[in-house]
This record gives C-alpha cells, sequence and structure tokens, in this order.
C-alpha cells in the first residue's frame, strides 16, 4: 500500500529538530519512503490530507500490564498495601486465561485511539497479549511474569521453564512485530538462583530481560541486608544486565551513587512511570539524574490497576511537569525532550530502535493529530500543543509499520463494540458484580 | 424549556455524594426541577437519552485571565522572569481592546467544551469579557485587573476609578449571570492606600475583591520588610477581607503560620492553579494544610499563557497527584473531594453557591459525559473516570442555567469557526508574524 498525507506540519524528531510545514510524507509498505518533498514518482493509492494536522511518530509505552485494564477504577484512593492485597490480588485470584486476552485487546484499543503504536507487557498468559498484538497490528515486547518464591502454576504463575518457552515460541513473530523477553517479576520476587537462570536462557536465546527494580527505600535496604548490594548490583551480577539485549527494568524509584553507573554502563532501558507513583504515593524516581548520568530513560504508563489509564501524552506532560517543580527549574525537560522520551527512547526500549522519527527509511510508525479543537488555539508552537494541551481524542489517524490501525474514531483492526462488552462483562465477573450491579448497562448492538 | 434526561448515572454531589443510576434528570427553565425520579406530570419539550451517559455538576473556574489563550504557546520552558519580561510583556504590548473580545471567545469555546460554565477572569478591557459571558451563556465573576504603581491608561490598564465603574457597569448583568470584583493585581503592584480605596468602594458597591496574594517567598519577605505583615496580613488590614462579598485569592504559594487563620477567619476563597505552578516552576500552595485548616479551597486554571490550556478535568488530577505523592499518602484528595474542589467551591468562590450539586431546586448548571471510550471501561467507578481518566472530548451536554450551550461537539452560543479565524489572526499579529509565517493556514469556510 503507498499512501500519501499531503500538506501537513511534521515535527520529525530528527536530529536537527526540524519541523516542516505544509510537507508531504510517502509510505510505501511498511516504510516511509519520503518527508518533506514528494518525488512525483511517487504514485499514492491512498491520499489523506494532513491540512489542521500535525504529524508525529508515534508513541511507544515502555512498561506496562495491558490485562490490568480490567481493574481499571477497581482500587482507588488506596494505601499500597491495601491497594494490593484487599483489591488487586482479589480480583486477580479470579482471573481466567482468556479474560487476558480481552483485557489486553481493551488496552490495543485504548493505546491505538492515543497514538501508541507499541509497548512492553508484563503479565501472565501472554500468549493471549501475543494474540492481541498479531491481530491489532501493534508492535510490543512480551514478558511472562514469574515469581520465584510462592508456589508456581497458579493462575497463569507458570514456571520457570514454561515462561521461557513462551519466549521461544513467539520472539520474532507476527513479521518482527513482536519481540520477548525474560520476565522475572523482580529481585524481590526471584531467588539468585533462579535469576541467574534467567540470564542463562536468554544467552541462550538471544533475547533481553523485563523486571521490576529498586521501586522503595524498603526494598534497597532490604537488598543490603541480604546481598549486600543495591537491588540494581545484585541484579548486575546475576547477568541480566550482559544479555543479548539491552535489559529493560521498570521504575527505579531509590537508586543510589553507584548505581548510576552500572545503569548507565550496561545501557540499561529504565521505564518510568510517574502516574502511578503519584497515585500511589510512590517515591518518584530521579530522572533528571538518570538523564545527566547518561541512563537511557523511557516513559511508560504501568498498568491501568494502578495507573488508571494508556495515556502517553499525559505522562509526558506529567513527567516534564513533576519535574519542573521539583528542580525549581522551568527550564527542565522541555518540549522536544518529552517528545523524545516518549517516542525513540521507548521504541529504543523494547527493540524497535528504528522508530521512532519521521524519515526515509525508517518504519512508518507514526501519527497525525488533529488541531481544530479550542486547546490548540492560536497555533504558535504544536509541539507544546501536544505535550501541554492535547488528548487522545486529538488523534485523527494512527500508523504502524506501514498499516493504518485508526482512522477519525474507527478502528480498522479491532472490533471495539465486542471488546467493550467482553472486557466489561469479565472485569465485573472477577470482582463479583453480577451483569444487575453493573452501573450501566452496556450497549450491544 | 423543559428538559428530560433518561436512563442516567448521577453523580449528585450531595451531602451523602449519592450516585443514581438509570435515573432521570428533570430541567425547567433555568432549574433542576427533579433528580432521581420524575414525576409524570412533568411533560417535557426535549429529550435526551442518557445511556452510557454520566452526569455531574458542571465545572467552575476560580481564576483565569481569559484572552491570554492569544498567549498560549508562545512563551514555553522558560524561567518565570524571562517568560514575563522577554515574552509575556512584550506579545502583551500590542494588544488592542477588540483582542481581549476573541481571545475571552476562544477562552468561552475551550471551557464551556470542557464542561466548565462560570469562570472568575482577571484582566484588561474586561467590557469585552462581560460581552462574550452574554452572548456564550456562561456564568462569570469579572475584575478589571489595576497596577497602581505603573503608569496608567496604558493598554486597558485604566484609572482606579476607570476600573471601578466597570464593577459598577456589570455586576448583576446577564439576568444575574455577571458578577464583578474589584480588580487590584496585588499588594506587590497596588500601594496600601489603592487597596483601601479599593475596600471602600467595594463596599459602597456591596461587591468582593479578585487579586493575586503571597506567590513566592520574595514576595513575603519583600511584605515583611516593608510593611512588617505577611501578604495575606497586609491585606487583611486594608479591610479588603471584610467585603460584603467573600474575598477570592490566587495562589498563596507561600503562607505563614499566622496567615492560616486569617484566610480561614474571614472566609477568604483560595484558587489553586496547580499546572502554572508546576510549569513556572513555582512553589506548590499547602493546599491539604489550608482544607484542614478550613480555608475556603477551590481549583482553577489560571491564564493560558502560563498553564497552555482550559481544563479543570486535568486540574483536578494535577492537584489530586501531586499531593497524594507530597503527603505520601495515597488516600490524600480522594476522588470525590477533588469533584468539589472543581465544582462546588469555585461555583461558591466566584458567587453562584447554589451551583455544584444536583439536587431539585438547583441551578440547572450540569454536564453529561460520554462513557464509551476505552479509558472509562470497565466502568467500576464512573467518579475515579472522571478524575483519572477522562478528558475534555468526553464531554456530550453541557448546561449552564438551563440553556444548552454545547451537544455533541456543536457549540450552540458561539460561531466556533469566526471564533478560531479571529483569535488566530489576532494572536500572531500580537506576536508579529505574518500571515505567511503561520504554521497552518485557517480554514475558514
Amino acid at each position: 500500500m503507498r499512501t500519501l498525507i499531503q500538506d501537513v506540519t511534521v515535527i520529525t524528531l530528527d536530529d536537527q529538530n526540524r519541523i516542516l510545514q505544509h510537507a508531504g510524507i510517502a509510505i510505501d509498505g511498511q516504510t516511509i519512503c519520503a518527508v518533506g518533498e514528494v518525488p512525483p514518482t511517487f504514485i499514492p493509492e491512498a491520499i489523506i490530507s494532513g491540512e489542521e494536522m500535525v504529524a508525529l511518530p508515534a508513541f511507544f509505552n515502555a512498561h506496562t500490564h495491558t490485562a490490568m485494564t480490567l481493574e481499571r477504577g477497581w482500587a482507588e484512593d488506596l494505601p499500597f498495601e491495601r491497594w494490593l492485597n484487599e483489591k488487586i490480588w482479589v480480583a486477580e485470584s479470579a482471573l481466567e486465561e482468556e479474560d487476558v486476552y480481552w483485557g489486553a485487546a481493551l488496552a490495543a484499543a485504548e493505546m491505538i485511539r492515543g497514538g501508541i503504536v507499541g509497548f512492553a507487557d508484563h503479565y501472565f498468559w501472554m500468549d493471549q497479549v501475543a494474540r492481541v498484538v498479531e491481530t491489532s497490528g501493534m508492535k510490543a515486547n512480551l514478558a511472562w511474569c514469574h515469581f520465584g518464591l510462592k508456589s508456581e502454576q497458579e493462575l497463569g504463575r507458570k514456571s520457570f521453564e514454561d515462561t521461557v518457552a513462551f519466549v521461544e515460541r513467539w520472539d520474532g513473530a507476527a513479521g518482527g512485530r513482536i519481540f520477548t523477553s525474560m520476565g522475572p517479576h523482580s529481585p524481590y520476587m526471584d531467588s539468585p538462583a533462579v535469576l541467574r537462570r534467567f540470564a542463562e536462557e536468554a544467552q541462550r536465546l538471544g533475547v533481553g530481560v523485563h523486571l521490576h527494580l529498586s521501586e522503595s527505600a524498603r526494598q534497597v535496604q532490604d537488598s543490603l541486608k541480604q546481598y549486600g548490594k543495591t537491588p540494581v548490583a545484585h541484579v548486575a551480577s546475576t547477568g541480566l544486565f550482559d544479555l543479548p539485549r539491552s535489559a529493560l527494568v521498570a521504575h527505579c524509584n531509590v537508586l543510589q551513587e553507584a548505581d548510576f553507573a552500572i545503569l548507565a554502563e550496561k545501557g540499561v532501558h529504565v521505564a518510568h512511570t510517574p502516574k502511578t507513583y503519584q497515585k500511589l504515593a510512590m517515591q518518584m524516581p530521579p530522572i533528571l539524574e538518570m538523564l545527566r548520568r547518561k541512563v537511557h530513560v523511557a516513559l511508560g504508563t504501568d498498568g491501568p490497576a494502578s495507573n488508571s489509564d494508556l495515556n502517553m501524552l499525559e505522562i509526558m506532560r506529567l513527567a516534564g511537569l513533576y519535574q519542573k517543580g521539583l528542580a525549581a527549574d522551568a527550564t527542565a525537560l522541555p518540549v522536544m525532550d518529552l517528545l523524545r522520551l516518549a517516542t525513540q527512547a521507548p521504541a529504543s526500549a523494547i527493540g524497535f530502535s528504528e522508530s521512532g522519527v519521521l524519515a526515509p527509511g525508517r518504519p512508518a510508525d507514526l501519527i497525525l493529530l488533529d488541531t481544530t479543537a479550542p486547546h490548540w488555539l492560536p497555533r504558535h508552537d504544536l509541539a507544546a500543543g501536544i505535550v501541554y494541551t492535547s488528548h487522545p481524542g486529538d488523534i485523527a489517524y494512527v500508523w504502524c509499520n506501514g498499516q493504518l490501525l485508526y482512522q477519525q474514531g474507527e478502528f480498522l483492526t479491532l472490533d471495539y463494540k465486542r471488546i467493550r462488552f467482553e472486557a466489561e462483562r469479565r472485569a465485573f465477573r472477577m470482582v463479583g458484580k453480577s451483569m444487575h450491579t453493573m452501573r450501566i448497562t452496556p450497549r450491544t448492538e
């Protein structure tokens, strides 16, 4: 399929931060073949007007648990321990394999509508998520979560061998749109022996790892007591930071001095999910210091049980606003940096390092935003408009690998009506509500 | 006009926090006449389906500068002094009276689309804003900003007498939808003698005051040096906190111990605009402590030059998320409190104290949100959905005083196409851009 986008403003996110006016974008198959001037030899099969629109590389989401959409709004304004023990684990005790499919499908719809085309997911029954990635046309890096200290085999919590088998089964699938990673939950839920075994298997299979790391001062204290090392140094000692693909670690809320150098030297990608930290009153990770020390930081949403939604526009805003206030420096994390942290950085973190720039030869992972709503006007600075004022509803077109996934409110690869019926029905079943107590009866026509 | 909303979920925000399912709402003229069961004697002229919608009292905005929409996106990621001196004042030096009309009209469109029906405005050439309020059907409390230390008469910066005359001219206009206030800029831009004269005139005319107060540690230090009092105590000593209507003060970023008691005892309303504080790296006001000490706090957006937009959904979210993190307490500012801070609290702060509850006899100031987008599902908790996930684009219907202002993307009282053309044209002229350098040519068909 050859598509021409005409007369559009293009935020290229290239090395020169070029913003092109009244430009064209040509897409041939999975690839962008021209940006700016489109040669007359390019004969499009589809033409889209970019008038009053702005084109941007599509967003990637560095860390989430997609099927936890089913628990969105189920546990609000609670302290972390009560949130987890009284609500989340109770609901998840009723989780069935097919729930994961519909929860992930709902997440796919939400992400696509919000301009996210790729994500790193970490949960159970991940074959179901892989099926959603296949059919939705998205890109993903999938890890089957492994708890090495608790009873295995329950509720999709598979044995070590089973989660490794998932990696073998799906890595490189869907025409290269799916990467997989080893998925130990964290150094506090998996023993050092298990972490080392994951490192060996990852070496054998040529993949990376995705885990939670250093989320609280308590975890750091416990790790120092148990292993004589910070969680970062402890994980580094297991070999998980020396894999064929860079490691992806979520959070790093609490770091000690030596941790920055380890993360930077090992090329570890740190997923930063600020809404979850604020909502659950967790310590905010030192991302300005990480960035200063050349640690790879990438934005993510975390799962909707903690984060409420999967909205990278808001995540950029929250990350930037918080850091400006914290640093007492209004110049901290300026607009173009935030756009990179939500596009190039997470794309690279999850294995799609060619994405995140609009230039010839790059994958056609891009979005168009409609700039006619009042919050965009006057259009002094469209990049700032995206970061500081825009919403998922502004996103008009979404392409992933050259395939159009979303167009003016319509999902082209998903049956959204069925998804919302199934996801809501299953979510209510999980938490023990009957259809009669549903707040709103879903419309199924 | 008699309107019936059928089969809707109603977040009443009444004293019992009642949420009604499959309820009706009857509107007769300017007033809600039934919520829940609608008596069969009510014969509607218009019927609206509330299926898959949630009804909420409309938002009010406790502090803004509407015409500064024209400077949205004009000064990003800059320190406060450079933001003000190099960008905002330079642009405003080219401000013309009619610009204020079109800037305020753009703000009205943005606010209505976002479910805000009333606002407190503080700027120049306020007759133009009053005209916008009249025609848009909104409610407002308008103050003509007065600088008592600088040269007067320039650029809509009128003499003391002229700003007082504005109050007389418009208070109670538009069928009671317009209140006015005295508008000294602040105790650092108006002398004590001027503040006392404003207090005398407010007593004579039976109105209140709206001013900026105690925005930085520097202001507090300067005030202590110059007057031997904090800004709060200094303004209290001028009589401005003993007026016929409660005072409205913006910000109070920095308070000393005795200030809390003064604000509480005098019934002062403090407008809290968290996005501006973060964006300009200002100190965050101690609102949890204010609320604990029974100070009236109300949420607002501030002007779009600093805040980028006029989105109370986001303001609720930012206020709540920040305070949870700051207090290290995930239970701080729970959902129902945030909803009140964005509805009842600012309505009361600007003179419309009957608004903010959906109950018989209350003004018909309400909105319906469509809950079918992915970020709402599953609908475990619609109130949390509003606070933590929703966007202006979810707002489907907006009523103010019983008049339908907005319906499914259409503005019923505003000529939005003309507004966006004029606002953008004038904004570009102000900052010295010609039409040729406009990033996007507005479509005017």
